[in-house]
């Protein structure tokens, strides 16, 4: 499959917050083909940590975060589809973001960057999908945060989406789930090594207050079954307690790996600001009671929910379904049996293929018969 | 009540990493008064961050942490039993800890304090019993740590424990549990001003990774739904979002809160070597299979757990149940509907209460009897 690297550039961004945004950059990839009508193309929105690499081999050798979804004969079909998938505002892989030049200065932006919203992460998408001649996408569809975009994009563009796959997400966030986040951001602020944001010219990032950050999170992704299945009580390269405060256990040595790694890969500052947009997602937000949203969008939805998720809990997507039922909006929902926690949305995708395939390929018809009849 | 606040002292310790302790303090508050036969006596043994002072009024004015579960006439009333508390080994409130005087050397011990176990510290509870004169226990009772001290206490001294009260508790720790240990000792041990955990001469103690820690433990103790219902998304003395990385919401700031109150009323070493000896507790650990461990114990057991308790979920006090039944051991088990989340057993007392009680009275009247009977 051929991966299509590209960066849009646009003047400038209008932003939530009453800021505009000057030289704005939109890292996105593209693998499929864009029909003659323009009527077969998918956005595929990331979640918090995600990019625009979402199918495919990189230059790297690197597979896309999504590649065992999207591909030629896999659920996002790209020999049907022209699949989209760009870095959100905010981000450190290519779009605009905290580390990104501030060309009012030559310099990194760091916390002088504006606090951002999924809303605006969305109008960049909007800026992007008409930059490339789109008027309507065939389908929205994410996991996590990428569910609260498809959710914005129904509420702020409802003529431009046919249909809309949030998966393992939520309308707003809860209490709990902006705890967490607020415990990463502390983490990452407490570190000497932040320096108020401005750690680009140090070469020392707040490598330790992020990779706290990063642990408390690869905890919340996972569930307590898939722990102790994944880890249990085994010891780490040893047979007994090393009585000290090495690693004894495995999953100690996982957490700190990860959280080493994710330093490696992902800016301090878009951590930040991304779980910002994140705690401050409210899709009713200015727009009236959840019902009321949605009423005027004529967008087909399928819903998605895993079992073990406690971080996205299945309630919170049951109550996106019985918002769009009480309007009689056209609502397909399946909660997924899965001890994956919340990363099942990335990872136990043999059910989940099936539903988004079938979804995708009767919207499809649907609306090429639709296209036809107004031709 | 009368307030008994005392500190026994021992010449030494062995612990179950080898290392012999010396000049051991153990500080403990009693309520209510020993009857002659000593058959009154109820060790309650305490949380993660809990003391000795577990009911009634202090000189600084501050009621126990039990409270509302210890005094005349409550579940553990002190007219009829003779109830006992003591900080555990490790800790900061009276007994010997990391922030002790190494009598070796002079100065505080801070990593130089020996790794210690759920049983080195239950270890230290029977030397006090035993300096009291008390040869068997009524009861031993605890929630959360608390509950594993007292599955400990039956596995160690089965003949010592008349009955046991593990509460919100787990017979070993769970690979997530460890790993939200893990989070917040990483958190203590980045903190610069940690050092090695020789911070005592500095007057700056780790602060803000203690704090850090404080938070993560605060949203496990809770549930999603208490979250909801004491935060839900209120903003805090705002009508609108700062757009900048202060306090939006109302649950940052009771996290920020939490977490820089911690620091002043704990240690952060003590923080280190307790959740080490919480991650170590697995009851079976060189015992044989769970059902062997209480064999032979005469020990009547009361295990409760609670509905929103994700932290120590029931299935955990439910392998101790199937364990006790399948050796036809007597058990009694409740799980109590609460919204509290792990904190349920700390502030939803009045069932447990009711359960307590009668539990309590009828093993007192069965022992009385049985008392009498070998008189």
């Amino acid at each position: 499959m051929i991966v299509e690297s590209q960066l849009a550039h646009f003047p400038s961004i209008s932003l939530d917050n009453g800021v505009t945004l000057r030289e704005v950059a939109c890292a996105y990839e593209t693998y499929g083909t864009l029909d003659d009508a323009k009527s077969n193309a998918i956005l595929i929105t990331h979640a918090f940590s995600g990019d625009a690499h979402a199918a495919g081999v990189d230059s790297a050798g690197r597979p896309g975060w999504w590649d065992n979804m999207i591909g030629p004969g896999k659920a996002f079909d790209t020999n049907k589809y022209f699949v989209i998938c760009s870095n959100v505002l905010g981000g450190c892989r290519g779009t605009t973001g905290p580390s990104s030049i501030d060309p009012a200065t030559g310099k990194p932006y760091g916390m002088k960057f504006p606090v951002i919203t999924i809303g605006d992460m969305v109008r960049l998408q909007k800026m992007l999908i008409d930059s490339l001649g789109i008027t309507q996408l065939l389908a929205v569809a994410g996991g996590s945060m990428g569910g609260m975009q498809v959710l914005e994009w129904v509420a702020a563009y409802p003529d431009a989406v046919r249909c809309a796959l949030p998966i393992a997400s939520s309308w707003r966030h809860s209490a709990q789930q902006i705890a967490f986040n607020e415990v990463g951001r502390q983490a990452v602020m407490f570190d000497p090594d932040w320096n108020n944001g401005d750690y680009y010219s140090t070469g020392k990032p707040p490598a330790r207050g992020l990779s706290i950050a990063r642990m408390v999170g690869h905890i919340t992704y996972m569930s307590d079954e898939s722990m102790r299945q994944k880890f249990g009580r085994r010891l780490r390269d040893k047979d007994a307690f090393g009585f000290d405060f090495d690693v004894d256990f495995e999953v100690e040595s996982y957490l700190r790996y990860r959280g080493a790694q994710f330093v490696d890969r992902f800016d301090a500052n878009s951590y930040l600001f991304i779980t910002k947009a994140m705690d401050y997602f409210d899709v009713t937000q200015g727009r009236g009671a959840l019902p009321t949203v949605f009423e005027n969008a004529k967008t087909r939805f399928l819903v998605i929910s895993f079992t073990s998720d406690w971080l996205y809990p299945t309630y919170q997507s049951l109550e996106i379904v019985r918002a769009l039922r009480s309007r009689n909006r056209e609502v397909a929902f399946v909660e997924l049996e899965s001890n994956y926690g919340h990363d099942a949305f990335l990872v136990e995708v043999g059910e989940e293929s099936e539903i988004v395939r079938g979804f995708l390929d009767s919207t499809f018809k649907e609306n090429a018969a639709r296209l036809k009849e107004c031709a």
